[in-house]
């Protein structure tokens, strides 16, 4: 087939061929020209898999259980999805994170896609990239697809935008319970995991975070009572257990409509920061009494305020 | 006066009247119905302020580095703002923050503004509110702002979006070196500062540091090479020399024209993120067609494609 016909590509994917999965991928991840036509290809798509964002400061483990997951799902007869998200630096495009070799268990296996995606800090993060990426893995037929975070920043906390169950995962003896709370990402988890568990540390990391938990309450996801659970991913202990409470928290979702409500808020999202994106991109072609270069000088000047320059860009769409 | 004179405000603003400081950085952060007003009456106010952002992961001493900065800039005898943001979850607006107690040192220095200010993670993050904040402090006099992040998050990148001058803390045996390459705040840093000198470990920081450093190479800043400077904030030692890097920065960027690239750039952005704030307002008033909560459903039951959507909410404008 063509490289880049697209209708192909999709019909490639849904036979769960990996070349038409990745070729895909890339079209949307490159915002190439044909990325409409893939996301019109794909809407009718079904919205089957079980999207599971997995966050967490650096060093808690995030890659190692990213992989026991994988391999739990396999030993079930899963297809799996695999994202991994690169929080790459907005200035330069970042060129610090070559470092990565991960998933070598994995990379031979035809039931497991892995695929890593920058998420390049432009408008909208993670909610106007990597939805398209999802799409493209429940295409292909995969039961489960696991969206990691790497290193720190926003994407912590966009990921439970994205996802249907947001795991957080902890270490033991990193002050994680604190800096959690502090950056919010405890508010997000809908199963915690505390990881490293044959280290010191471990059972006061868990109840730190039980206290911690007890005292944010319910997260408006019903009845759900965020659990956490304690794994060794490098051994797999507890990585079974792990699986089976997002497969709980799955059932859950769908159990009391949430699973529902949180794909239309994500699609209301992802619609939204779709529609700034090509805003932003009408605001920078804007000329004469609208030119932005033009007003931000106005500005500096003391000529006019961002309020008046802003106004001025809106009236001009 | 009467409370919300606006004028009057920025009149005693400019005075130096903490009341009318204080009143105005409220203004601005409710985003009350007098903002724009607050906006407009700012407008001429000189951009004389050095904006220095402060950023680094929690537990290298940012509020105590900071606290020893306005030691120092308050024995010359210089005027300072102090803006601490907190990156607030954007989920619950976040009460999980409330142990802070900080800068008491300074609480009565009529010489010292002090302001707390959550980010909220609104579209546009610190570029839509900040910026409003450091305008008040500039008319009132400050010679110095120092803008500083509590915890992780996008705002310890936004931070280089908003400051002239970008520090970035280390602390020793916190493998800060690599996790901070990961988060790309070392591509953001004009001057890095191991705090916490005195404990193991900070020498081989500052090797591994100057390194990383070595490899990313220039900024963009002109001739301008990032430098190291060793502190103990807790003591004072090392503040003066940071202080002197931090005004040198400054002069190199007033004598490379780069100061007027950063702030025009900065103006740009914030009048950008108004203009698009009140996109998205009027994209959720959209109605029939546009309106975005049907999208939304559409595009979960597969009826339409997300770009499709999109377009409808733009075309709707």
């Amino acid at each position: 087939m063509p490289a880049d016909d697209v209708a192909a590509l999709v019909a490639g994917a849904v036979e769960g061929q990996p070349r038409a999965v990745a070729r895909l991928i890339s079209l949307v991840e490159d915002r190439s020209p044909k990325l409409r036509e893939v996301s019109a290809a794909l809407a009718s798509t079904a919205g089957r898999a079980h999207v599971v964002g997995i966050t967490g400061s650096p060093g808690v483990g995030k890659s190692t259980s990213t992989s026991a997951l994988v391999g739990v799902l396999r030993a079930a007869g899963r297809r799996v999805g695999v994202l991994a998200v690169d929080p790459t630096s907005p200035f330069t495009g970042g060129a610090l994170l070559g470092d990565r070799i991960r998933m070598q268990d994995h990379a031979t296996d035809a039931g497991v896609y892995i695929r890593s995606m920058a998420s390049r800090g432009h408008l909208g993060g993670l909610s106007a990239s990597a939805p398209q990426a999802l799409r493209v893995f429940d295409a292909a037929g995969c039961d489960v697809v696991l969206v990691e975070t790497v290193g720190v920043g926003q994407s912590e906390i966009e990921i439970a935008g994205i996802a249907d169950t947001t795991l957080v995962l902890l270490a033991p003896g990193m002050g994680d319970g604190i800096q959690a709370a502090k950056a919010g990402i405890l508010e997000i988890g809908d199963i915690f995991c505390v990881n490293k568990a044959d280290r010191d540390g471990a059972n006061s990391t868990r109840r730190e975070l039980r206290s911690v938990l007890s005292m944010t309450g319910d997260d408006g996801g019903g009845s759900w009572k965020p659990s956490i659970v304690m794994t060794v991913a490098t051994t797999g202990q507890g990585v079974e257990e792990l699986l089976a409470r997002i497969d709980a928290h799955r059932e859950h979702l769908a159990a009391s409509g949430e699973l529902g409500r949180r794909r239309l808020a994500r699609a209301r999202r992802e619609i939204e920061a779709l529609a700034l994106t090509e805003v932003q991109q009408r605001f920078a072609h804007l000329s004469g009494h609208a030119d932005l270069d033009d007003l931000a000088r106005q500005v500096v000047e003391g000529g006019t305020d961002p309020f008046a320059a802003a106004d001025r860009l809106v009236q001009a769409l």
